[in-house]
């Protein structure tokens, strides 16, 4: 398969590792809206302008849309989706169905199959959800995010007054998901469920009294939670938090018996070094299901709900079947 | 959608209980090889002689098969196939591409479709190790099962001489599992992954010394672990131990990165109070999955590593798309 990535930042760089990974898949070119020559990527292949897209996209079995959620991906999907298969990892809960309509239209029209949403919440934290709650239609879901970082509240701080650089992480809290494992089916409230931990660098002579009262009353970022803001040097920041670890659990809680008498709780949990490359290594594995599925004449807009498991992976079902059943 | 259960020990109680459950099903009847007069059941279906089927399996969207994988599915399956949708729980793992080989042959040539292997292990586990490997191709898995009943084991205590009742207990050692969880990528021995809880009730005047020498052992249950036995009253077995309950967890620990140079773990853990009722539920999300793929004109042999997870739910595609992905 021949594979081509739209967009080269830390989530186009877990792609290409993903992609080299693959026995099935072979890297054909990274496309950029920056000069190409001054992107430097990790393996040998092309890095092309976006402008080379049109000539190359009959070539290429599918492609990996690493744009960002805000901007990028609504208008890009669809119009990619017009010229080849393709998946992103589109984020923005809300707004999935119109995505999905969007992109299923072009699709359909084009004849390519595409596949929006991936990674891993939305993705295989959905799927985890879906499968909970298909085994115990009676109970209740909890989702906890982290300890991971959140780079829209890094952000969010970098942009206060004073701040030169930032890292938050989201954290989950333990008793709320132990409560939640130990079935007791909790009702919590954003703030029993996460803190948040915020290291920030200030710059030379800045109120840092002032920036931490400008973090911790953040309306939607940082107000409805346990916030602690530790200040640390550059040299720290770059020593200790240059990494992108995140994670979480998808929990369902739920009852079965003919008087709901037995109690049973499902926990789906993911524990990652590098987000931006475990994200990359989903949409791989999806981006095969997309090229499978248009092999086999499906066409228009699909989710990891759509996809049949057995079309994620390398190896061939029969193998599947008999070695990991 | 009308669903028709085949056997009624523990197994077909959960399923009833699930179907009753089900706002898009109604159980039909249940087939029994007993005489069915002597079948009590939970809901007020009618409990029918096996010889009924024939008549009856063309009003029927589903049969649900609850016979037992050693020598009841293997020649149940395929012939039931030959005249309805059926789902089993066959869980033989080494004997599954033959036994669906065989639902396959039969299912295509009677235009049905037949979905095997249902439950938790194989089943639920088993798409968990699927997504986990698609997810970090490079890695290792790890299964570990219980605290929960095995009743292959309790029967084979039972069968000793002396013994008037056993419940045999498999329990997952913490520490090999914090292990892998930490990403530690142990080598583990049988010894080092499970212990085995035994508690038997010894007949008056029997030998506990040579029961529990014969129990801790006895080749392929027993003498690969580290195995407990408790000896206790009939009385406390009936207050204490009457459950059916059962879980654990599938691991992988994985890598992403150019080099390899990021660890991630995934972890998909159960925890149920009742074996059976649980594996009751899947069986009858996977019957409705069973059905809609018949509906589009599937057929032949399949596993739960070909259906796509919105066909397991009762919600419908759209609504899951906009609010559990």
């Amino acid at each position: 398969m021949k594979v081509g990535i739209v967009g080269y930042g830390n989530l186009g760089r877990g792609v290409e590792a993903a992609v080299q990974l693959a026995g099935d898949m072979e890297l054909a070119a990274v496309f950029t809206r920056r000069d190409p020559a001054a992107v430097k990527i990790a393996t040998d292949a092309p890095v092309l302008p976006m402008d080379k897209l049109d000539e190359m996209a009959k070539d290429l079995d599918v492609l990996i849309l690493c744009g960002g959620s805000a901007t990028d991906l609504p208008e890009m999907t669809p119009q990619l989706a017009a010229k080849c298969n393709v998946v992103d990892s589109f984020d923005t809960h809300a707004n999935i169905p119109q995505h999905l309509a969007a992109v299923d239209a072009a699709a359909k029209a084009a004849g390519t199959v595409g596949i929006i949403s991936v990674g891993w919440d939305p993705g295989l934290f959905s799927v985890a959800r879906l499968y909970a709650n298909a085994a115990l239609p009676t109970g209740n879901d909890y989702t906890f995010w982290g300890r991971g970082v959140s780079q829209g509240h890094s952000d969010a701080i970098r942009r206060i007054d004073g701040v030169a650089d930032a890292r938050q992480y989201t954290v989950p809290v333990k008793a709320a998901v132990d409560s939640v494992r130990n079935g007791e089916n909790p009702e919590l409230t954003t703030r029993d469920k996460h803190t948040r931990e915020c290291f920030v660098v200030a710059e030379e002579g800045a109120d840092k009294a002032a920036i931490e009262e400008a973090i911790v009353t953040m309306p939607n970022y940082f107000a409805d939670y346990d916030t602690t803001v530790t200040f640390i040097t550059q040299e720290e920041m770059d020593r200790d938090h240059t990494g992108l670890p995140h994670g979480g659990s998808v929990l369902r809680s739920g009852v079965t018996g003919m008087d709901g008498e037995y109690l049973d709780t499902i926990e789906f949990t993911l524990n990652l070094e590098s987000n931006p490359f475990f994200t990359g290594s989903v949409l791989t594995a999806v981006a095969r299901a997309a090229v499978r599925l248009s092999a086999e004449g499906v066409t228009g807009g699909r989710t990891i709900f759509d996809i049949p498991p057995c079309y994620l992976a390398e190896t061939p079902r029969e193998e599947l079947i008999a070695h990991m059943l």
